[in-house]
C-alpha cells in the first residue's frame, strides 16, 4: 500500500550519474576495504594556528619564585579588573526571561537585531539597513564567511605582516594563497602601500585590513585609509576590513570606519561585541555590507546567506540581547575601559622604551603593544622565541614572540591585565634584559676611541 | 633603531615560494584589473540548502478564510506550547550572574563543560571523558566539523533517504559526493542494508545515521543498530551518528545509542541541546568521541580540534550553564515533553490513516510523521509538492513536501503544534484529500465485478 518513489529507491541516482563517464572496474570500485585506515582530512590538516604551534613547541617552565604573570592573552576578561557593563548582563538576563529567544533564528539573525546592528553603524556616508547585516558565532566566523565567499582555491589573499593569524589559518585551510604586506613600524604600522600594491596579481581576491591592529594596537589616519582605498579601486580589490577593535582608540585619537571613506571599493566590515563590551565568549559577531556601488550586487549577499545556514548563527539569547546591548550601554562603560587601556599602555611604553635593546612601539588603540628586540644585543637568544621563552624561565612573564603574527624579532604585550601586574611585569622585563643585554662589539670600539 | 625583520620584509615569501616553479609571464600576472568583477566563490554556490530551495519556489498563498496552520517548522518552541523547563533558564542566569563566562573558552569548550556532557551520555559499555568532548555552535557546527575531518574532496558518505538535508548541503559544498542509501517505510524507516552496503567503494569516507530520525520519527531496534555497525564493520567505515532526538522516544520504546554497540567501529555521535532541552536557537551541540579500539587515533581527534579553532566553539554562557542544565532539569520535563508528541503523533496518525490516499507512518520517536500520499490517486498533482502547495492555497496548510528530504510522494507533519491545531489541520487536510481523491479505473473496474 506504500506509494513508489518513482526510482528513487533504487541505487543511488548521485553515484550513476557522477560514475557513469568514468571507466572503472567495478570489482575493483566495490571491494572491500580489509582494514581499518581513517585518517584526518586534509583540510584538517591544513588547519594551521601558529600561535598553537609556535606556544606549544616553546617549553615555558614558570621561575618557582615568581608568580606567573600572562601578558600573552587576547582576553581582556581573564584578570576581572575589566568587567562588561550590568547594561550588557542584563539586557541577556531580559532576553532570558522574555522566553522569546530559544527557538531557531534566521541563519543571518533575527531581523530586529540585524536592524540593532544596523542603526548602531549606519552613517549618512555608509548608510546601512537590516539587509546589509549578517549576524555570526564571533568575529571570527564573520572573516570565515568574508574569505569563503570572496575566495576560490588558488585565488589569494593580501594579508597584514605583523597580523592576525587567523586570516592565514582560514586562507590556507580553504587552499587560498597567503600574501603578506608589510606594516611600518617607524610610521606606527601604516601600510607600505607599494608593497601592498606590488603584490596585487589576477589572482587576488580580496584585500585584508585590519584597524585597529592585532597585534600592533595601531590606529589608520582617515588619509592613510583613502591611500589604501586607492590601491583597492585602482585594481578594483574588493576589502575585508576586520574592525573587532573598532572604537576601542585612545582619547585624542579618532577611529575612522573605512566604508564611509568609499563609494567605489565595496567592503565587507567584520566586527562584534567581543572586544568592546568585553564578552569574547559569547560569540556574537557580525559582517557589515557595504557595496553603495552595487559591486558585490545580489551574488555576494546570497553566497553569505547560503553559507550562514552551514552553521545557523549566533546563539539567540545574545541577539535578543543585542539592540539593548548596542543602544543602553553606558558612554562611560566604553570610556572607562579605553582610558585603563591608554594608562596601561603609556605605563608599559615608558618603562620599556628606557630598556636598552628593546623599540617598544607605542599604540593608539586596541590592547596590544608590539616591542622590538635588538637581536644582535641579546646573542643569548636565537630569535623572538627564544628570548620570550627565557623570559619565561627567569622572569615568570610570558609575551607572545611576534614570530606568531610573522613578524620575527618582536614580541607582543596584552595591556588588559591590572596596572599592578603591568609595572611588575615591566620591571622583570628590565631585569631579563640587563641580564642578557649585550653592547655590539662595534659599539665596545667605538667607546674605545 | 628599529630592528630588521631577516628578509621577511621583502616581497611576499609566501608568494615566491608558491610561483617559483610555475613559468608565467610576470607582466601578465601582475596586470591591474580593468573593472570590477567580484563573484560569489564556487563554495557559496555549491552551499544549496534543498529546503529553502523547494519552499521558495512554491506559491504559498493561504486560503484567507482560513487561519495559516504551518506544520513544517522543525522547531518545537513557535508554538509557546512547548517551553523549556525553569531549570534550564535558572541556570542561564547563574552563569551570567557569576561574571564567569564572559571571556574566551578553548575551542573545543571548557573542560569542565565537556565533562558534564561526557559523565552525562557515559556509560559502561562506551565509557566518555572530558577529552572525548567536542562543543559546538549547535549540532549543525558538530556535523560540519566531523564530516571535515572524516572526508576529503572526492571522498563520499552515505547518507539516509528520507533523511535531513543538512547533510548533502555540507558534503557538497566540500565537493564530498553524496550517495543515498534507503529507509524502507514498510520496516519502520529501518535502513536497507544490502542497498546500504552495495552502495559502499574504496572512496566512502563515512557513515552518517540518523536515529531518531528527521524526518521519519523513527527509532531504531538494538538489533537493527548491531547490523549496522556489522556493515560498517566488515568495510572498515567510520560512522558519524546524529543523535540529536536521542532519548526523544515514545514512551515502550527504548533509545539505544549506537556507540555502546560496538567496540570496533569508530562512532562520532554528534547531539547538543537543541530539541531535548527545547533551546535550538542556543545552539549548544557537541561531538562525542568514541574510539574504543584506537582507530581515530589522535589523528582524528587533533584534526577537530584543529578544525574547532576556526570559530572557537559555542557561546560560553550557555557552555557555563551546561553543567546545570544537564544535571538538575526534572525527570519531568522530559516526559512531559514526550507524553505530548505521542499524543500529537497518535492524534495525528489515526486521523490520516483513514483518509482514502494517505499513509502515515506511525513514528516512535522525535518529533515528525511523514505520510505518502498515493499520487495516482490524486490526478490533479504532479508530485508531493504541488499537494503541499495546493494544500495552503486552499486550506491554509503546509506541510514539507518530502522532496526536500529526497523522498518525493511523501510529506512530513511537525507534531509539535497545539493539539487543537493537529486535529484542525487533520480535518482540513482529510477535506482537502476527499476533494481531489479518485478512485483509479483499475479500482473502479473491479467495483464493477
Amino acid at each position: 500500500k506504500l506509494p513508489h518513489n518513482n526510482g528513487m529507491n533504487g541505487n543511488g541516482v548521485h553515484h550513476v550519474s557522477v560514475r557513469a563517464h568514468v571507466s572503472v572496474n567495478p570489482a575493483k570500485l566495490k571491494s572491500h576495504r580489509q582494514r581499518w585506515n581513517v585518517r584526518p582530512s586534509e583540510m584538517s590538516k591544513k588547519t594551521l594556528n601558529p600561535i598553537r604551534a609556535i606556544v606549544d613547541g616553546m617549553k615555558l617552565t614558570p621561575n618557582p619564585e615568581k608568580p606567573m604573570i600572562a601578558l600573552s592573552i587576547g582576553d581582556p576578561t581573564v584578570f576581572g579588573n575589566l568587567p562588561t557593563d550590568d547594561t550588557v548582563l542584563q539586557a541577556m538576563k531580559e532576553a532570558i526571561d522574555s522566553h522569546k529567544y530559544n527557538g531557531y533564528a534566521p541563519s543571518v539573525g533575527y531581523q530586529k537585531s540585524r536592524e540593532a546592528v544596523s542603526n548602531f553603524y549606519s552613517c549618512p556616508e555608509a548608510p546601512l539597513e537590516g539587509k546589509d547585516v549578517i549576524l555570526t558565532s564571533g568575529c571570527s566566523q564573520a572573516i570565515e564567511l568574508a574569505i569563503s565567499v570572496l575566495c576560490n582555491p588558488g585565488d589569494n589573499i593580501l594579508v597584514p605582516r605583523p597580523g592576525f593569524s587567523l586570516y592565514k589559518t582560514l586562507a590556507v585551510s580553504m587552499g587560498i594563497q597567503v600574501k603578506h604586506y608589510n606594516l611600518l613600524p617607524e610610521k606606527s604600522w601604516e601600510i607600505d602601500l607599494q608593497h601592498l600594491e606590488s603584490l596585487i596579481d589576477d589572482k587576488t581576491a580580496c584585500l585584508i585590513v585590519n584597524n585597529p591592529s592585532n597585534p600592533c594596537g595601531s590606529v589608520f589616519t582617515k588619509d592613510h585609509q583613502h591611500k589604501i582605498l586607492a590601491v583597492a579601486s585602482r585594481n578594483c580589490i574588493p576589502i575585508l576590513v576586520d574592525e573587532i577593535y573598532g572604537d576601542m582608540v585612545f582619547p585624542g585619537c579618532d577611529f575612522q570606519p573605512l566604508a564611509p571613506l568609499s563609494s567605489d571599493v565595496p567592503i565587507l566590515s567584520c566586527g562584534g561585541l567581543a572586544k568592546r563590551w568585553l564578552v569574547p565568549g559569547w560569540r556574537m559577531g557580525w559582517i557589515l555590507i557595504h557595496d553603495r556601488n552595487d559591486i558585490f550586487g545580489t551574488g555576494i549577499r546570497e553566497g553569505l546567506i547560503k553559507l550562514s545556514q552551514r552553521i545557523l548563527g549566533p546563539c539567540t539569547v545574545v541577539q535578543g540581547a543585542l539592540e539593548s546591548i548596542l543602544n543602553d550601554t553606558p558612554p562611560e562603560f566604553y570610556q572607562g575601559t579605553i582610558s585603563f587601556l591608554k594608562s596601561n599602555s603609556e605605563i608599559c611604553f615608558s618603562e620599556l622604551s628606557t630598556v636598552p635593546g628593546l623599540n617598544p612601539v607605542m599604540p593608539t588603540g586596541a590592547m596590544y603593544i608590539m616591542v622590538g628586540i635588538e637581536m644582535e644585543h641579546f646573542p643569548d637568544f636565537q630569535n623572538d622565541v627564544e628570548f620570550t621563552e627565557r623570559l619565561v624561565t627567569e622572569q615568570s612573564v610570558f609575551c607572545l614572540p611576534a614570530t606568531a603574527f610573522e613578524y620575527p624579532n618582536f614580541f607582543r604585550i596584552v595591556v588588559t591585565v591590572p596596572e599592578e601586574m603591568m609595572i611588575e611585569a615591566c620591571i622583570r622585563i628590565r631585569e631579563f634584559c640587563a641580564r642578557h643585554y649585550r653592547p655590539r662589539s662595534q659599539d665596545s670600539h667605538e667607546l674605545d676611541q
